[in-house]
């Protein structure tokens, strides 16, 4: 299949047949990261350059350990050693890492659209791992993926999130690449947690957890933002527990083969019961593996791929790596 | 020699002979780190993260050496950068780490039994880079072993360890594997830095520094942890460094080819004269080399090691390195 | 060539004929730079510190991508994590990275001297990063190399520096290396931000930046360091800026092919007009690309030149890389 994309920016860029594709490569590298020798030649010689200006262990260590295991090199650059610090500008930080010839950007900013706005001024790959509030497309691929992986398809499936829909970039690429791979969609979240534009969202709306949980086939318990409960969109973690931490009672009238995803990191007994958090329906677990393979299809993809291509070799996209 | 050991968590899981063989082996990988060329592939394609929960500079650097040399790929995580800033579990920021299919975890962590603890959750590889007050494995070997490069025996050999022995994991490890090879030790400490189990440590103990350093052999001195002082342990620097400084005066009794040691960073003037800390009686820059000696005996006896026993060449610990 | 130096610690070491053949070095890096692949063999298995305890994206990054498209492994030490903040001396932070046999140390420090101070007392190579207000040699020679690319001579040029004299290595590390190269030098700047030793210096001073643009062949802004504000060595940006800010108007009287050069992080609208800072006449982003490969040419020397000189291939330096 010809490889259109130079950037992931967001969910809309994808058709769904691009997105079928990503699976099927994303299976081989999950294969590959069960190996005893998980490392392959594939980005040899080619730089990553991992730019978090908001803190992040999980995402950015695991875009690092996929781009290492193509054996591409990485550099990181956080929020408290980059120059944003000293006054620059994002863009004159984005443009002076450009400079050194690295062959991607992976990036994270606490502004919607940074990303997007780079890949218009910079003529390498850019990568959005989480911009604002606004999209985290390599975490709604991985959680597809997870599901993917246990489904096959996504027909006649229904998937519930629960939580902070409003300041949720996960929510939003998630339901996203879901309803386009034909999930049905629910959310459940208190009033002041849903987006101002939910009438535009493909999604049905619920505000009691045991309804919203009937007949689903995974639920997405959100991550809740701990210093939004300055900001009074919540009156406290005990309330808000109380009705929205997912529970196995919860489940009880869900799909009994229903799967727990959670973007993490978890708060136990907040979003996600502990005892269900461990549980056999969890693939939380899974999904953060799932991130590793995904994001070495992704990179395989916009370095290994585009370059090949340059070289005239691009079948390599047929036989995938 | 077969290598029993998934893990490196504390001291007392090793046998006198196992004690032995990593000395014999950390020789070897002492002599590579002289030559030009350092770095060997034997762990070539592996992945080895670096978590410390607790800011460090020697032993995170060490380790990321030890592992780099043996040609792993490594991968750092710091307090600051971690998830548990966001109050995640250290067991689920553990499982995460590990669903990214490293090789091995380095850790070090501020609660006392946090590697054992994760060893017990997770099935790969955990290497205690020093666990609150209660073990630092690595750094005991890595004192002994600079010990064994100049003195070959610890029969008829008194150790002394001056300071805050209470609060102290390189004491603790330290006392453990000194005694384990037969040296006889000794404390020095103000009554308040004494730990209340004294009595069970395989010990003399003096309060007179002149006293405890008659006819020793080699003395560890101990590293002051400045914040200690806000808790009223002892009144203040100058009257400890009085009583506690180990100066040249002090060793006149002690053996005159006796070795100093300090696990750093070292507080001179306080803990150890400073024109002591430069002169030929100090091993301390030893302990440094020996330091990516014994960590890349540990990492390939880890790594490579059981590796190798799984493809079913386990006689690769019998030739060395 | 024959390459004496051990050390990159100041200009003053250089020849005019060492400074042009790092030039023609360079050359060659910096088009392996933008080749697809851009890493070559010559530092295989060697090891870089980067010790860098001040904060710095632009010249840590640049060091950490010439290092490793040479194929060296990187080891990073940031101000925050260093043992310097447990109160250890840089010389006992020094030795100690020494003892764990590293190939070279580059370093930034907030002390002048800091780098050289440590050459005297570590046997392997140092490379300084900016060391106080004394020197930054690396920049100042990506400076230099970046307009010798345009110019290929500095005969009958004229480069004015503009800003804070005083506090800038930038500016005192360039202005001995263009002075050397055969260029004029001039300065403009307020009187509280020359230099009180500035009568030695080799420059025409301006106060008006109109009359000290007139002729010029390169402007290099300085950045202005916020905090000095606090020290009330100028009244306000926006009194420095409607004097100091290069703009377009300044530049009609200069050669109307001059050049621009900042070193980064800009602050645009103080120290150079925004949109200079993207006109044709800026060469700020082939400062960096210059960077990478002036830092390149410097590990190569250092590292692959001392090394084969002691296997005995030291014609090595004559076929460049």
């Amino acid at each position: 299949m010809f490889w259109p994309h130079k950037h992931i920016l967001d969910i809309a860029q994808f058709t769904l047949e691009e997105i079928n594709y990503l699976f099927s490569l994303a299976e081989n590298f999950f294969e590959i990261n069960s190996r005893q020798i998980k490392k392959v030649p594939v980005l040899k010689r080619k730089s990553v350059v991992l730019f978090f200006a908001e803190p992040s262990t999980r995402t950015k260590t695991s875009f690092d350990m996929a781009a290492k295991r193509l054996s591409a090199d990485t550099f990181s650059l956080s929020a408290s050693s980059s120059s944003l610090k000293k006054g620059e500008t994002l863009k004159d930080t984005a443009l002076t890492l450009r400079a050194m010839n690295p062959d991607a950007i992976v990036m994270r900013h606490s502004q919607s659209g940074a990303s997007s706005f780079l890949s218009r001024h910079l003529d390498i790959s850019i990568l959005n791992a989480g911009d604002g509030w606004h999209a985290h497309p390599t975490q709604a691929l991985l959680d597809a993926f997870s599901l993917y992986r246990h489904w096959s398809t996504f027909q006649n499936k229904t998937v519930l999130f629960i939580g902070d829909i409003a300041h949720s970039r996960v929510a939003r690429s998630g339901i996203a690449l879901l309803s386009l791979l034909g999930a049905s969609i629910r959310i459940c979240a208190p009033r002041t947690l849903l987006p101002p534009d939910i009438k535009n969202y493909p999604v049905q709306i619920f505000s009691d957890l045991h309804s919203a949980c009937c007949d689903v086939d995974a639920v997405i318990c959100l991550r809740l933002q701990l210093e939004r409960q300055a900001a009074a969109l919540f009156p406290d973690f005990h309330e808000y527990a109380q009705k929205f931490c997912l529970t196995g009672r919860h489940l009880q009238s869900a799909n009994p083969k229903a799967l727990l995803l959670h973007p993490g990191p978890m708060n136990r007994g907040i979003e996600i019961e502990s005892a269900l958090a461990d549980s056999s329906k969890s693939i939380i677990l899974d999904q953060v593996a799932s991130g590793v393979a995904m994001r070495m299809t992704l990179l395989y993809l916009l370095l290994a791929g585009s370059k090949n291509e340059m070289e005239g070799k691009n079948n390599v996209h047929h036989s995938g790596p």
